[in-house]
């Protein structure tokens, strides 16, 4: 059965045309929408015949204010009824292109953290250079963690990768190093919590080879995490502008270009955020995906394509099995 | 007049092969350089006649051990010798491409901190997408850092950045995010340090927009600075091996790759590590450069080369009259 998928139509630089134009083109390929936002701002994007069904809310988060206020502040916003409704049953899972921070928020209010579960981590899927795939977390939720955390952020990684089909998901501690002397006092004091909590552990991993293939699941706080990604987005960013004025210096370079146009749309689609769609929160009791805020219609798609397809995989009930595994793991 | 530089000719994965070799070229470029090292070990790598003075070292540093035990230990070590030379005036700079926490200790030990500098810092010169260049401390020197370590960082940076002949740099502290609400708990303490510290301060900066030329230098701790280069010199080289990839799946992409040849040579260049040669020590009283552990003789060059010029614009005094200035501004 196909599950439905809950878009906080607000959420969102391009909020609520990009949303809404996201969801129509989801709900054409077969996956069940329904939107949440003001009525009256939505009514000029959609469809006179067929539109989606619409959950009016009258409020939106914020922005401008902290995330835990903002989110607690507006009882009837757009991101708390999207919640709202996945946790009463009417939706399997929740969109969002809102704040990060108000996602996560809201969703340890509305929908709860699984049992042993302190803090959801905000998931991602990078490309690896070895043609696998990285799950990295925490991608820039929880900026500041203690030791412990990142153990349950090891066991919630390995959980997704399971459902993404890697059998015995190799986890790294991201870290400047492999040697014993490496690591800062978060990751030193991580290691020996890391290693025992039921994960196939495999140590300190470097951004370079972790992005070539040295593991499946790549264990950091938010800080980092999201240091790690924009970094390699703007390296990707630097190369690909770069690589267009070499290319334009001679009329060769042109035409070089010209044929290969084709391996260079592949590339960027391998490798821009928006092919991916978005980042999961792991942790919560359903899902939810956070979209870039940034998100065009296409990115939105992707978004609830993730959502839908992560809903489907029984996630929540993997990660329920792995963090009682840990448990038992550990004594 | 031309300063001479040191080499330390045991440090490096590929020594002291890879080193002498490097260290004659730069000498054929005109720069005086003298090696340090077990005599036997050099000899079958230099050349019959002119060879340059070699400073004979008994012991190497051993890089099994904890960098601080093992430069204490080894008092007869190439890399303190090496340090011993300049600091006792019988030359300018010293290049060792050993492990980067022993070239800092032992650059602590044999040659001081100047004044007000309680840890020199490792700060590396990246390429921007707009043509300027990026000035990133620490690099990985300094894994956990107090917050006042930041503001030091900030104006040891812009004594750099001027040397290069930057006019006022702008300063950048390494966030998530800019808004008030981002930061780890290190960022949020050290922004007030930083604008107060006499620096032209542009607030928090993320990688992305670093990169593209928000600031002139960018300061962070040694773990989240290393977290950045290997990120983004990860996604470089996966970006290079999927176009690779990409290229060779049709014989037009083969064919217009051949057109491009020199535009991706020139590209390359420009992101490559080893063009860039190493990294500088800043806050010692003499200039010190660390090339990387895996430097070729193409890259030790380029490092003597970066010690030598580094040396030539006085940046020593210049961090001195910075920090004095910076004492002054906070009253």
């Amino acid at each position: 059965m196909a599950r439905s998928v809950v878009v906080d139509a607000m959420g969102g630089d391009d909020a609520p045309r990009a949303i809404i134009q996201g969801a129509l083109r989801a709900r054409s390929d077969g996956v069940p929408v329904r939107l949440v936002g003001r009525t009256k701002d939505l009514a000029p994007w959609l469809p006179r015949d067929g539109a989606p069904e619409v959950v009016h809310a009258d409020d939106v988060v914020d922005m401008a204010e902290p995330p835990v206020a903002a989110v607690r502040r507006s009882q009837r916003s757009s991101l708390r009824i999207a919640m709202r409704e996945v946790a009463q049953g009417r939706g399997d899972a929740v969109v969002s292109c809102g704040n990060t921070g108000a996602v996560l928020v809201a969703a340890v209010v509305e929908l709860g953290t699984l049992a042993q579960v302190d803090r959801p981590a905000l998931a991602t899927v990078l490309p690896r250079a070895d043609g696998g795939r990285l799950v990295l977390l925490d991608a820039g939720a929880n900026v500041d963690v203690r030791p412990e955390v990142l153990a349950t952020f090891a066991q919630l990684g390995t959980a997704y990768a399971e459902a993404l089909g890697v059998d015995a998901p190799r986890v790294g501690l991201l870290s400047n190093g492999t040697e014993d002397t490496k690591g800062s006092a978060l990751v030193r004091e991580a290691l020996p919590m890391v290693a025992s909590c039921g994960v196939h552990f495999v140590g300190q991993v470097e951004p370079t080879t972790a992005i070539e293939g040295a593991c499946d699941v790549l264990v950091t706080d938010g800080f980092t995490g999201n240091i790690f990604l924009k970094s390699a987005e703007g390296a990707v960013q630097t190369m690909t502008r770069l690589l267009r004025v070499e290319i334009m210096r001679s009329m060769w370079g042109r035409v070089g270009a010209l044929l290969l146009r084709r391996a260079l749309t592949r590339l960027r689609a391998q490798v821009e955020w928006d092919a991916h769609g978005g980042a999961v929160l792991l942790g919560t009791r359903s899902t939810v995906v956070v979209g870039h805020g940034r998100a065009n219609p296409e990115a939105v798609r992707h978004a609830i394509h993730l959502a839908h397809d992560t809903a489907t995989t029984g996630l929540v009930e993997r990660i329920e099995r792995r963090v009682a595994h840990g448990a038992a793991a550990k004594g």
